[in-house]
């Protein structure tokens, strides 16, 4: 292997465990760290119990953008919360109503050819800078900040070749959503997705940012960009030239499976309720009325994406019918947006300007009315995410969302030529944009004195039961394909609050797919011990929030059943110590039913010595099965696990 | 009477029964309405309820600036519902985020001369205008809309002389604070304040619209100013010259009180927690540090008050110990402020920006973390009114909180001559603002065919019981002095949204008091047909909320004895058919418990023949004891209460 391609030029160079061989479990030295507040308090209440002196990692940030609505008081202590801890920890503090992490991140932190882990499942969006970029579960990046190496299965490589230029109207989101019209939200699982061609050079850096940030949405444990001149320019505009080298795949490179996209042959996408991968042209839902739009979010962070949106509202007042709500970036972009004459155009157009943040796109505000379409620039649509109860969320480009925001029509952008007589707007990056780095709080040299402030909401994590050898437990809940981990722990603003708080938090486990599921779990754990759920592929995808796994265990789940699952989750689930298994016959999933039953027998032994797990299968109508499941975890899991997972194990270490 | 001053120039010109008598109910013919979102749902409601066509005033606007979070469907389905109802029924729509209502309304339909009410207690801002401008509640704008007079009882006119210049780093906030400081708040009830003097051409009508709209926090019936040449100024830098028209007093006009102000000898001054009226100079709490600071407001609403506080914070970065929220007037606030610089200079040091509305003054956000002092330019911080228990909010100048936020303790704004060299910034209005009136939706002409949008937490009014002969009930609540609508029905992110839903939103009566109120209350429904509860002085100010009458009357509250109302707390309770009786001796106070029981005999019959109401009081243990109590209560009113309140005696009318 002589001619590498980028991603794998950057995994050899953080290799410490394992070799470079699809399906092996490597692990990989992390330069990086990146925390947001709705998964940070966890975080540093783990680095608390490790007892952690200071940050081992080149750059930590302890990001503050979910909860800022601070309709009570847990909020506001939250945030008081991780200053003390970052103060304590040696972690930067980008503080609230500061911006986005991933785009603050990528402008004042990433590095080309370094590695980072980040607790938000859109961490990969680094992967924009030329960096090797994965979300990931919370405890994993408190591992990472300890020192410890990042373990993960070494991944597909798939090249993706872009090819010609966009047409006018057409822009990177539309890049991202042909990727999920071809591949859906399974389509990059257990894969790297690398972009090159010569299609590359029209895009700007914060074009590939929107395109590696979605590529979570595809699954994929993250996406890779070269470093090349643009990523120079882009540094330099950031006033960082000093940090940029050059990475690029070498000539005679190859890859896993190859893709390639004619960006000319492109036309506006939307992707309709209630998945990322329900892509179609906007020309084929365009007509319909809406009730709102909102520019902003991770997925399309970048100046020209708020420029364009003003360009095409200017001078012009969107519809009476329509919520116009813009989502800055960062304090950074606002300033930048004052100057270049966006956030005048958009407010006289009539914008709702929030705080910089992530808002509505995790439910954190700005929920649509019953009944209404709602048209967002945003990475995710899954159902009920945006705060409103059977919400009909479409995802598009700055360039359609502003379009139809002057309708009040879902609209395809091309018609504004003959609706508004418009040209495509031409947008230039500034040489050098206005940069803001007052709001990030630099640790000090020494933190080991600071107290970490608790707010009453605060509660330090509970004692976690390892596994036992024998089970007789319910199947409590029998789910479909692709559940996402907003339907298994939702966020929004009555739930984000309580991240810190997991017997409060954990009342909320699987609401979104059955009411009763937190009454069903708590009777079951005192009567049998706990439960088990059963899931269809895909199981988990979306957000890394690791509440998905720690609160179904706080509510004793001991194992789920599932065809397949997302990374992350995957991950997250043996880091709680809750089983993850496969069914090896798919027709067994069709077998058992809820409230069936299931039996383990000898659960520890079968885990350790990689046998088949036996799950036996019993109702009260005489129903009697057997069937043979089997997990996918390293040596490394399988130890994590037996120790009911990994915040024992450094207790463990700790006592050692 | 030959020489008026402005209130009697404004009366006389509007009356339409009564006389000008103090003491004595007028009623008053109604040029201009305005209604807020949190109490306009309901008004719109009523509207309905009494089949309206049309407005009938010259102008009527419904605005949105309460419930902007959207923390689910509620708040996006009540907009929907609202501009709806404002079509249908002929009043303008200001869309949610296009400002808070009191200086939007001043800046665009505000004239001098003219009559207001408005279902906002802060209405009264509008009398920096030279407006008569009155705060009450829905129902009382629902009949002014309708075509019927405002009832009031002829206020006392408090004279207030205002004398030479202010000093530097003193602004229009401390003379308001200065007034509350000598008459605290109850000082102004039953009467109307009317500034004068030549310290009033320093004052601009912004800087007046400051101390018009905080004339709610005395209890005053409203606030009036003159229109002058400074008005004329005024209305030419909005675009509106034309409706200007002097209104001065005459010379040799007589008020009923008197009171001098002079300019030059205040100081920076602070409302400390948890009364408007608790105020100190700032030196006396100069130290105390400090978690957040809110600049903006109805109570600091000004373009210049934006400016100041940027020229304060302009190149520096405020502590990183303070969120710094900034909560922007209206959308053309934004525009002036983009447009001086205002803008940038708050953004670079930090601050965080909202959208423009009400906010955390209402707690609808931007609540402070526990234990923390927040600093706020607004105008109220009753207990909890920000959303965090036991909140410690100081009320003060944009000044004084730039100031504080810049060292993260409370600063006397004077210091900043020592601490940062600083000389106090001049601010100078602009020949004129840029304006904006895209997002004030006009009404069709014809709204007939108009449909209501009901989302489905907008229920219809519950049918209302008139009163009774005989009662025997529990006293279920006693309460000290000066409880306000913040503590009878709080407001705030869980609450609000319940404002068109009155079984939901009666289960948080009285929870900041107590806990238990809302079981007891249905108990002693279904176990005694109602209860009574008992209260000091100055019961119920604060807010215009009518849900502080309706929702208690929904719980089956029969009668209120205080020792006195605030004043449209009293008219609301008869307008909802419950009775506020007053102590005749201020000793029976003492001798009424909570859990006593309470007899009425003849109710109707004594009501209606203004006998004194005889309360007979019994408990458990034997206590035995009888007193008078009395009400003072119109014929009019009489006869709505005992028809158990104004909408039943709309229906009746509907009826005949």
């Amino acid at each position: 292997m002589i001619n590498l391609n980028v991603a794998q030029k950057l995994i050899k160079e953080h290799l410490l465990h394992g070799e470079m061989v699809q399906g092996t479990e490597i692990g990989i030295k992390i330069d990086q760290a990146l925390l947001q507040d709705a998964t940070g308090t966890l975080v540093q209440l783990e680095l608390e119990a490790m007892d952690l002196d200071r940050a081992k990692t080149e750059v930590a940030v302890q990001y503050v953008d979910h909860n800022l609505l601070q309709t009570d008081f847990k909020n506001a202590d939250d945030h008081l919360f991780l200053l003390s801890a970052a103060q304590r920890f040696g972690l930067w503090y980008s503080r609230p109503g500061n911006g986005v992490s991933h785009p603050v991140h990528m402008e004042r932190f990433g590095k080309p050819g370094k590695t980072l882990v980040g607790s938000d499942s859109h961490s990969c969006a680094a992967g924009s800078l030329g960096m090797l970029a994965i979300g990931t579960g919370g405890l994993d990046v408190a591992a990472a900040i300890a020192g410890e190496p990042y373990f993960v299965k070494m991944p597909k490589i798939m090249g993706i070749k872009l090819m010609g230029n966009l047409p006018d109207w057409v822009s990177a989101k539309d890049i991202i959503l042909e990727m999920l019209r071809r591949h859906d939200v399974t389509g990059g699982v257990g894969k790297i997705l690398e972009y090159y061609g010569e299609g590359l050079k029209h895009l700007s850096v914060m074009d590939r940012h929107v395109i590696a940030n979605m590529g979570a949405e595809l699954g994929a444990t993250t996406t890779v960009f070269p470093s090349d001149d643009e990523t120079k320019r882009f540094l330099r505009s950031q006033g960082r030239e000093d940090d940029w080298v050059e990475l690029v795949a070498d000539e005679g490179c190859v890859y896993d499976l190859y893709e390639e996209i004619v960006l000319s042959e492109l036309v506006p996408l939307i992707a309709k309720p209630t998945s990322p991968g329900n892509v179609v042209p906007v020309s084929e839902v365009a007509g319909k009325s809406i009730g709102q739009v909102v520019i902003g979010s991770s997925a399309n962070p970048g100046l020209r994406d708020f420029w364009m949106a003003g360009a095409i509202v200017k001078n012009k007042t969107v519809s009476s019918e329509v919520s116009f709500d813009i989502n800055p970036t960062s304090r950074q972009t606002i300033q930048n947006m004052i100057e270049n004459g966006a956030f005048a155009n958009l407010i006289k157009a009539g914008a709702r300007f929030h705080q910089s943040g992530c808002m509505g796109c995790i439910g954190m505000g700005q929920a649509p009315a019953s009944d209404s379409i709602s048209l967002r620039t945003m990475p995710r649509n899954f159902p009920d995410r945006s705060g409103t109860k059977d919400d009909q969320v479409y995802l598009c480009s700055p360039e359609t969302a502003a379009a139809s925001a002057l309708t009040g029509k879902i609209t395809d952008p091309r018609d504004l030529v003959k609706l508004f007589k418009m040209s495509y707007p031409k947008y230039k990056n500034p040489e050098i944009e206005i940069i803001n780095i007052d709001m990030l709080v630099a640790p000090p040299e020494d933190g080991s004195q600071i107290m970490l402030r608790k707010g009453p909401n605060i509660k330090a994590l509970p004692h976690i039961d390892p596994l036992m050898d024998i089970y007789k437990v319910p199947v409590l809940l029998k789910m479909g394909d692709s559940v996402s981990t907003d339907e298994i722990l939702k966020a929004g603003a009555d739930v984000l609050p309580f991240r810190s708080n997991l017997p409060e938090i954990s009342k909320y486990t699987f609401t979104v797919i059955d009411d009763s599921f937190y009454d069903r779990a708590m009777e079951s754990k005192s009567h049998y011990g706990g439960h088990i759920v059963v899931a269809g592929e895909n199981y988990a995808q979306g957000s890394s929030r690791e509440h998905a796994a720690l609160a179904p265990k706080y509510l004793g789940q001991v194992a789920v059943i599932a065809l397949s699952y997302a990374r992350i989750a995957w991950q997250n689930l043996a880091n709680f110590g809750i089983l993850p298994l496969e069914f090896i016959n798919i027709k067994d999933y069709d077998k058992i039913e809820q409230a069936d039953m299931v039996s383990f027998k000898s659960l520890k032994e079968d885990i350790r010595n990689r046998n088949p797990i036996k799950v036996l299968v019993s109702n009260d109508s005489g129903k009697q099965l057997e069937f043979d499941t089997k997990h996918s975890l390293s040596d490394r899991q399988i130890n994590i696990l037996l120790k009911g997972g990994i915040i024992n194990e450094f207790k463990d270490k700790l006592n050692a």
